[in-house]
């Protein structure tokens, strides 16, 4: 294919063009230095056409249904006249290749739709390097008119804490049953999470499915409310057969009601931009320490000397700092 | 006073010599560059006789009864043949001077024990540097032979995640009544706790407390178990008539005792000192980029245009960290 310039990219993205918004974000993906100025500058053409969606996320443990959720919610929101795109944040991708949504055909029905927009995660490396580009496709995916962007999240290791800083609302999608289920999800979701939703409520499930939303009603109304005085809602819905999304939507869409009559909607988006402004000077300057080959060596002799508690950890960190910052 | 060589610090810190404790503690303190190296020899001098204390971090709303509590705590640990240090973290005492355990009276008793040290927080600056000071003023106090470290932390803004990874066992220290009184306690804190005691548990008000009791081992039931099978426990206790002070103190010995069977304990420890390795390389890089005038004036103009949505965070870091580099 040939290379596009900034405005032929500009151009296909603000028309909805589906392979051209594709090619964008894996401009953003790649690691080559004149791709990522080029997509730095796309980025920023973009951005005065971005910020207009409701950004939404979503995790939940392996199992619980995440797929057929999204794809319910992104198929009720489009009968809405809604344009939901779904994009996904997940680090482990890189080496499991594949895994959340590179296996597209979990939501055919949704990925095929013409209102509809689904990307797998990048598998490229880091957390913050995954967040970074995940970012940057939103921003895309805004000026390309899509007015829903779903980001899906694994519900294990820290790509949770990472989605809360991205987006607008947090649902954490459970399964009746609790105790063991829960395992698997990091401690602090629940309490990040602007609603649970137990999902599988249907045919004999359905009753278990209503008692631990009482449960965890009752539980949740001994957390501390969020800002603008939010508490976090609790329903139940059947992705598989498609019952409630209204309902949850309902609660995403009071919240956005709420930020807005608090000012405080604009307020958090410029909070996660700070945030992901300092995240990235840090990215950026510890890539650059551990790009320096003796520095590196350094650092894996001071982890080791400082796990075994013969150097403190401060001490251990000014010898590497000096190590760098003299070699430069 | 004469200035103290290495090893006079460490012969007065190992003879237990509360005045030479102080001397050294403030030395880790200081930030003249000739202080800093002392104090990071000394700490790394007494590194052999630390780590095998208990570490025990409170936190819990203003009003809640810390410092009664933690008085309480101390007094019945000495009864029990232990030597408790009490430190504090509040990075805020450098803008209010004074605050938590600046007040020595609020703990009379334990202050002027023979067998306890209290020790105020240090009003160095940044949360990172408080967090520190802190963790070396914990190895200075184990090689001096306390063989409990107590950490109190305000509980707001972010000292408890800090504090969190500063000790073995995260103690939450709650009122009955619940509802309001949470709203002052930071997201995620109930999950990072270890266990959760409701004080105040005396004459009118014992019924309520048990109540709560109740009410948050059932919420807790619900959340995910911690390393090791554990699950956060939930007593009461009153730390004004030092009541039940035996049956806290015997969940901290059990988590104790269920941590090193698993040999999570050892395990805890060694990951604590990365994270503060890690943190500390991050914290001096950073320190260094904001030390430079011009970079740091880019910085606030990148700030302003990264709120407003003009710039992506992305790129405006790049701009700081490129003009950072390349001035060195």
């Amino acid at each position: 294919m040939a290379a596009l310039t900034i405005e032929q990219y500009l151009q296909g993205i603000r028309a909805g063009d589906r392979q051209v918004l594709s090619r964008a974000i894996t401009l953003v993906e790649s690691t080559r230095p004149d791709h990522q100025e080029l997509a730095q500058q796309l980025v920023e053409a973009c951005l005065p056409h971005s910020g207009r969606s409701i950004r939404l996320g979503i995790t939940g443990v392996p199992g619980v249904g995440k797929s057929t959720f999204i794809e319910a919610m992104g198929l009720y929101l489009i009968g809405q006249g809604k344009q939901p795109a779904v994009l996904a944040i997940d680090p482990s991708s890189a080496r499991t290749k594949g895994s959340i949504l590179g296996d597209k055909t979990r939501m055919n029905e949704l990925a095929s739709h013409p209102k509809a927009y689904i990307r797998p995660s990048p598998s490229a490396g880091s957390l913050g390097g995954v967040a970074r580009c995940t970012r940057e496709a939103m921003v895309l995916c805004e000026a390309a008119g899509f007015d829903v962007i779903i980001v899906e999240t694994v519900g294990v290791g820290q790509s949770e804490t990472v989605v809360a800083q991205l987006v607008d609302f947090f649902l954490l999608l459970m399964l009746a049953g609790a105790g063991d289920e829960l395992q698997g999800i990091k401690r602090g979701i629940m309490e990040m999470a602007d609603a649970l939703v137990i999902n599988k409520a249907d045919g004999d499930n359905l009753k278990a499915a209503e008692r631990a939303a009482t449960e965890y009603r009752n539980a949740l109304h001994l957390f501390p409310a969020r800002a603008g005085g939010w508490t976090p809602k609790v329903t139940t819905c059947s992705a598989l057969q498609q019952t409630n999304m209204d309902a949850v939507w309902q609660i995403v869409a009071n919240h956005q009601q709420l930020m807005h009559d608090n000012q405080l909607w604009q307020n958090r988006r410029s909070q996660q931009g700070l945030y992901w402004f300092k995240e990235s000077i840090h990215q950026l300057l510890v890539g650059s320490l551990h790009g320096n080959a003796a520095v590196q060596q350094l650092i894996e002799e001071m982890e080791q000397a400082v796990a075994g508690g013969q150097v403190s950890p401060y001490r251990a960190a000014h010898q590497v700092v000096a190590l760098y910052l003299n070699a430069r």
